[in-house]
């Protein structure tokens, strides 16, 4: 995937512009500098791997050090070719928890990194995405194979949720998660971990209008399919097939009046009561399945 | 459902038998006191409407008690008949911070209750067990109709997870969630806060030895199947329909050897890579939805 606005000229893409070097000589960034702060193994050594994303600082108790970079047998390189990483410096457990919000579980890992760049949603529509879609995988049938879904979030506030529906897309093959600047939580160390590492596989696309997405989305051939537990259709009944955006909102408030207008389709999942509604990434989990992962069982 | 270890005799079923002043005249227990402290909108309404759960104290800020106890039309009673409620302490947001966890999203509401009565595995094979499953609710139907799943975690240790999957079993009907009692998270605010009132109608249920419990399961003719990434059959593939134990276990180790040893079949569900496995609360919703939710879409 290309970018649309890389922050600092062309080359912000080329990993070979970016020395270990370069990171070397940035002043060391403090707590309250530009970057987020990612933490935990899986989110950290997702984030090392992706050439998109520009590291500023590894940091790592001695303990996690060994257990999530081991060294590598005689005569190999440890990191992966073009992929800039800044140089592990070993600070205690304590250290750490003073960069990161009370109880956050970092595993011993904090890495300081720029957000990722933000496509465009033209990118999202274009054929091929997401990348690998259709591809076998160790040998047998994976999820998600060819049928482009996007899934939006109206107004869903928390970062763990967010996180949590991002590691679902990721794992039923979806093309990206929309949600709006306002009312949607930015990139951060949280959203990271929830997501598990696929924060650096998933575009995750923060727009200011989101009728205006919906409307670009179904000028392109998508069906706009909204969930809600009053609708008459269940999931199953009201997919049409083919290009889809999955559009949830936030428990208890539901899609605002101008999104649910903006969908072509609403539909419901089949709860029951007493307790009438699915926690929203559990509802995003279900809904993902249904309509990427079921087919390909 | 009736109980098997009334901690208090025979009565303690009855509600008659607890009058309100029955609760006004017990010392105030404070933070360290026998009870669980119940916190939230949905959580703490679902407890006070659950006959079975025996409420010791119950604090609001005045903004949660006129948006959640709204007061009732003249001439009706506000509380359902026969369920004695503690009289309400109206006290300040940062009163109730203290008595409860960093962080906890209260909505100005806390409940001292004490834990549920453990029903035993018997009572959960039971014919008619989940009640009312099959039922048609608000003229349309309904998931879980009649078919008998329960819900076992092998070692999930986050509450918030279990919570959440306690939440999706109520949601699809399943019959119960049972757990170990070492490995797993006690029955606590945090818990009851992620299932969103669901504690209170699906029995979570600890018990000592998995195995064993296994065992009464299959031999009260249950299919016992666990999910694992690396099966080979798609969990809709391998389900033979029928009374199923739905086995999960933690992110990352999975289940143990004894316990997929006591499984009659492993499946799994169709994700795909880089990513590879779905949050446990969301596999387990998946999972529910394929078993309990899309027949009856």
């Amino acid at each position: 995937m290309t970018e649309r606005k890389p922050p600092r000229g062309r080359d912000r893409a080329n990993p070979r512009s970016q020395s270990r070097n370069a990171a070397a000589r940035r002043p060391s960034p403090g707590a309250g500098e530009a970057g987020i702060w990612l933490y935990g193994v899986h989110a950290v050594r997702a984030a090392l791997a992706n050439p998109r994303r520009r590291c500023l600082r590894l940091l790592a108790t001695a303990e996690a050090e060994k257990r999530t970079f081991p060294a590598p047998p005689d005569g190999e390189e440890s990191q992966k070719p073009g992929i800039p990483t800044p140089a592990m410096e070993t600070v205690t457990r304590e250290r750490i928890d003073q960069l990161l919000p009370a109880g956050a579980v970092h595993q011993g890992l904090a890495l300081l990194a720029e957000p990722l760049p933000q496509p465009a949603i033209q990118e999202l529509l274009a054929p091929g995405h997401p990348p690998g879609g259709g591809a076998e995988q160790s040998g047998r049938r994976v999820a998600g194979s060819g049928r482009r879904v996007v899934v939006v979030l109206d107004q869903v506030t928390d970062p763990q949720n967010a996180g949590a529906v991002l590691r679902s897309a990721a794992a039923f093959g979806a093309a990206a998660l929309i949600t709006t600047r306002r009312h949607a939580p930015a990139e951060s160390g949280t959203l990271a971990k929830a997501a598990s590492g696929a924060l650096e596989h998933v575009p995750y696309v923060q727009i200011g209008n989101l009728a205006r997405a919906l409307d670009a989305l179904k000028s392109a051939g998508f069906w706009c399919l909204g969930l809600s537990g009053d609708a008459e259709s269940s999931l199953a009944a009201a997919d049409p097939g083919g290009p889809l955006v999955l559009v949830l909102g936030a428990e208890g408030t539901g899609l605002r009046r101008l999104t649910r207008e903006a969908c072509d389709v609403m539909a419901r999942l089949p709860t029951r009561g007493p307790i009438d509604a699915l926690n929203v990434s559990n509802a995003a989990a279900v809904a993902l399945y249904e309509l990427l992962g079921r087919g390909e069982a």
